[in-house]
C-alpha cells in the first residue's frame, strides 16, 4: 500500500478528534441555564483545554506527516501501528472533557492522570510506529537523508517520559500536572515557530 | 511540506464544522416532546442559526482555498497558523447553539457576545495567516498575480472590524447584532453570486 | 477552482452526515433501560430509518459524482450551490430521528412532513446544481456526451415533484408518506442495480 | 467512476465510524460524579470495547484496500455494494456501546446478540462486495494476480460463519461470545503482524 491511502484516512481522524473536541465545551453549558453569560464565563478552562488538545492534535498532524515524508511505502504491520497511533489521538477527546470539568474540583487528580496516560499511550506509540519504519531503513525512502531520520529519532525518543514525569506530579498537584501539559504544547508551538521556516517538513 | 496535505485536513475540519452544527437543531427538539409540530416550528431560530453558520464556514473554506491556490509550500509556521484558523472554525457550533437557543430570552446578549468573538477571532487567524504567507512573497507561487494577491489582503483586511462592529452592538441590542451576523452572511453569498462567475477562483 | 477541492469537502459531509445517523439510533437505547432485549426489538423503526437515509445519502453521493463528471470547473456560484446543497444534506440526520421516534405516536405528520420537506429542498438544490452548470454548457467538459448531459437533466428534473407528492400525503395519512420515502429509496436502488452495470458513471 | 472516489467517501466513513467510538466511552462518565477516579476505574469494559472496535473497523479499512487494489473501476452496483458495507460499518459504535455497558447485567445477551449480528452482516457485505467485482473477472485490473484473487475469497469467505458462531454462543453465555469477539480481533491483528511485513498489500 502506498502511503498516500495511509494519509487520507489517518488526516480523517485527525480532523475528526479534533473538531469532536467542541463537543465537551457544549456539554458544559445546558440550555436551561439560569444566567447565560456568567456560566459562559465560569466554564473558562473548557475554553483552555480545547485550545490545548486541539493544538496538541495539530502538533501531532504536523509530526505524523513529517514521519510519512521519509517512508517509501507501508506494509501491513506498519498499518496496524498507525491504527494503535490513531486509537490513541481518538481518544484526547475524552480526558480532555474530565480535565476541563474536574480541574476545579476533587476529581482533578484522576482527570489529569486520565490525560497523561493518554499522552503517553500516544507518544509511546508515535515512537513505536516511527522505530518500525526507520530500524533497518525498513520503509524508508532510497533518498531518506540519514541526518533526518536521526533526528526525527532524537526528538520522538524523549516524549514519552516528559509526559509520563508531567502525569505522576498529577498525585501530588493535580493542578501543575495540568500546567505543565499546556506548557509542553505550548512548547512545541514555540519550538515550531522559532525553528520552523527553516526545518526540513 | 505541500499544500495538498494540508488541503486534506482542512477540508476535513471544514466538513465536520459545518455537519455537526445538525447536532444543535437536533438537541432542541426532545424525544418526549409533546406536540411535535408545534415544537418543530417553534425552533426555527436554530433552522435559521444553522443555515447562516453553514454558509458562513462554507465560504470560509472557499476562501481558504483562494489563499491556497495562491501558495506554493507550507512550512511549519504557516501550518501553526492553519491549525490556529481551524481551531477558530471547528469553534464555531458552539457559539451558534448559543445563539439559537437564547436570541429570545434573557441570555441573547452573551450569546451574541459569544458567536462575534469567534467570528472576530476567526477573521483575525484568517488575516494573519494571509499575511504570512503573502509577506514578502514568503510562501507564494512564482506565478502569483500581483494583482490577485493585493486584492485578497484588501478583501480580508476589514472582515475582523466588520465582526467586531456588529459584535460591540450586541451591549445594546443583541437582536440588532445578530441580524447583522446573518446581513453579513448574506452579503458574501450576494457578492460571490454576482461577481463570482467571472472572478478568479 | 478544479472540481478536485470540491470533491474532497463534498464527500466529506456526505460521509459525516451518513455516520452520524447512528447517533439517532443510539439515543433510543438509554443506558439504564430495564429489558435491554426489548428495547433493541421495540426501536426497529429507527433501524429502518437509519437505514434508508444512508442508503439516500449514499444514492446522492452517487449522483453528485455523476454530476461532476461531466464538469470541467467550478465557479464562486458553483461553489454557492453545492454549500446549499450539502446544507440540506447535513440536514437529513435530523428529520430522519424524528421520523424514527414519532412514526408511530402522534407526532408522526410532523415527522413526516419534516422529512419530506428536506427531502425535497435537497432534490430542488440538486436540479438547481445541476441546471446552473450545464445551462449554455457552462462549466461542462468540452467532451461532455449531449446524451448523458440530457439525460441528467431529464432524470433528475422529477425528484422535487415525487418528494412533494410524497411529502403531501402525509397530510391524510402520514404512515403511508413514510412508506413512500422507502419506496423511492428502494427504486433509487433498484434502477441502480438493473441498469448499474451498463450505465455511464 | 474510478475506485479514487471511492476510497475518499470510504475512507472517510471507516474514519468517522472509529473516532464517534470515543462518544461511547465519554457517555459512561457523566458530569456530576461524584468520585471521578472510581468511575473511571469503573467503566473499563467501555475502553476494551473502544480498543475492540476500532481495530476491528481499521482491519477491515486494510481488507477494504486490500480489495480496491486489486479492482479496475467500480459501477453502480459495486458501489452500491460499497455504500451497504459501509452502512454496517457506521452501525457498529451502536452495539460496541451496548456490549461496554451491559456485558456485566442482565443485558448482555441482547447486547453481544446486537453485535455479533452487526459483524455477520458485515462479513456478509463484505464477502458479496468482493464477489461481485471478482466474479468472472467482473470489474478486476487485467494485472490483477490469479493467486492474490483467489486467496481474498479464501480469507473472506469463513468470515461470517466466525462471527455466527461466535454471536449464538450469546445464548449459552454472552460473555464467552464478547470473549470471542475479541479473540477475533486479536487473531487479525497477529495475522496480520506476524504474515504482514511479507504479505503484498
Amino acid at each position: 500500500m502506498t502511503t498516500a491511502r495511509l494519509e487520507t484516512f489517518a488526516d480523517g481522524v485527525f480532523a475528526i478528534a479534533a473538531t469532536l473536541l467542541i463537543l465537551n465545551v457544549d456539554a458544559q453549558v445546558s440550555e436551561d441555564v439560569h444566567d447565560l453569560g456568567a456560566r459562559v464565563a465560569h466554564v473558562w478552562p473548557s475554553y483552555l483545554a480545547y485550545a490545548v488538545s486541539f493544538v496538541t492534535i495539530g502538533i501531532m498532524w504536523i509530526n505524523h506527516h513529517t514521519i510519512l515524508a521519509q517512508i517509501e511505502r507501508a506494509d501491513r504491520r506498519f498499518l496496524l501501528a498507525n491504527i494503535g497511533l490513531l486509537m490513541c489521538i481518538a481518544f484526547v477527546p475524552f480526558p480532555t472533557r474530565l480535565v476541563a470539568e474536574h480541574v476545579r474540583s476533587a476529581g482533578a487528580e484522576a482527570a489529569a492522570l486520565t490525560y497523561g496516560f493518554t499522552m503517553v499511550a500516544t507518544a509511546i506509540m508515535f515512537s513505536l510506529t516511527w522505530l518500525y519504519a526507520s530500524g533497518g531503513k525498513r520503509l524508508l525512502r532510497q533518498d531518506a537523508h540519514p541526518t533526518i531520520v536521526s533526528g526525527i529519532t532524537r526528538s520522538y525518543l524523549p516524549g514519552p517520559w516528559i509526559y509520563l514525569g508531567a502525569t505522576l506530579i498529577a498525585f501530588a498537584s493535580p493542578t501543575t500536572s495540568v500546567v505543565l501539559f499546556m506548557a509542553i504544547a505550548v512548547f512545541y508551538v514555540a519550538e515550531s515557530s522559532i525553528f520552523g521556516s527553516s526545518a526540513p517538513n
